[in-house]
């Protein structure tokens, strides 16, 4: 599908992604790829692991989730915010590699609601292996002062 | 429901806990409370944050699944280990207050699989009010080597 | 919870029910019990059957939404419609018995969303054993011309 | 991806799909496109609409089901049943046209547990507008008696 991004979308998104501690900590980055469509990774490290040193499954949810709300945000219009309402994630295989790649993709823009598939993947030597399907819901809200996205 | 335990259930989830760096990362607490039903807090703070001072929806769904898997941990033979296959979580409100506290329940425990809810509640004076509610599907593994929970 | 009702709740409801077709076809009643619960149910026949004899998943996924539907809509303003946004169920347990029984009961009744959920029984002899377990989000549209639940 | 078809795997699914009750009720035909890939679909009517119209949220969701089933199926050894353990759908667009199809692709066969998403189209003058996506876990069981699919 063809989107129409939101003016300065790469920005925005971009700067709202540096004001997530919790991306911070995890040692996340993003990487816009197009209107709708947003990357967000992780390097397995023991600070986000589960009890058998891979990555924990709320890391991989974490970074999913936060891919699909930045892959609805690069379509909103200014002066919007995004809200997670829901989410459902399945865990197809362990979480290791070289890195986490978690690829949000707008499926349906709605005024109200936007659904977004997020595609994780190990990547090692460059090739990628599916280990987890998230899909979100994600509301647009009239931002209040400061907290547009 | 009763359900049976697993014998010495809480030191085992209390240990298998401790070794899940991103639960150590986002500073959470865990409190097994009987067969089947374990919470989880952490403390709002920047670390764990998302773009507009919240608890990031991702460190809620973490400590919500992790409550889950250990949940159903409680009741699973010695020699296994959980699997969370998958979950789905609404988010209902902000996540501010005190303390956050995700309490999950043993919804089914069958053979292979075990469903669990898992409810998040803000804390704040002692008072709790309901912000998400988690459902996950929890397989248990025969465990191979080191990987029993 | 105690929840407001909206003005003549069961009338609405009921009525509304009457207009969906699939659910004559299923031979479905509902009952409203109060504002935010609502229960629908379905003799097992073999109209309603999957291939070994039991209700149909879809059978049980279609009384569990339009409960939480309706559930939802005990609690909305008159000239409102609702609308399900997306749902998500676990199978426990084969669905057979005397009744098959959902109780949709809202979680959390929002402005734009609701969230409900549904817990589905067999029936037999009076006693109730819980088989499925649905969440739903029901959103609150302004109603078009006739389009009013 | 290229799965390995289970022996038979048409006569099988279609046999097996012959014997849902609901399926006749609802008046859905099956197309087995190819292994791991299954098409059910309805024509709209009275018999499964809500209540403005439209194919029933339910009934769209019961051939979404079964369209995953029998997508898994496909690929499973003789001498086994499937079972939907727990499916998520997103309605993203009333169901209206000509006809619904729902197509169902497995995205990842596993021993014990096969995920499959199914994407619902409405279809008018041969053209496919998506308006719902489930996502589906099915578990492999050994098959006892006359359960096998």
């Amino acid at each position: 599908m063809n989107f129409t991004p939101s003016e300065g979308w790469e920005a925005r998104i971009t700067s709202s992604f540096a004001r997530q501690g919790l991306m911070t900590t995890m040692g996340a980055v993003i990487h816009p790829i197009a209107p709708g469509i947003v990357e967000i990774a992780v390097v397995p490290s023991p600070a986000i692991s589960q009890q058998h040193g891979f990555v924990h499954g709320g890391a991989v949810s974490a970074i999913a989730d936060t891919a699909a709300g930045y892959a609805a945000v690069s379509l909103m219009p200014p002066g919007t915010a995004a809200l997670t309402t829901e989410l459902k994630i399945n865990f197809m295989a362990p979480a290791g590699g070289e890195r986490i790649v978690a690829r949000g993709e707008v499926v349906k823009a709605g005024r109200t609601l936007t659904v977004v598939q997020t595609n994780v993947f190990t990547e090692t030597g460059g090739t990628r292996k599916l280990i987890a399907l998230l899909i979100a819901t994600i509301m647009t809200l009239e931002a209040k002062g400061d907290f547009s996205d």
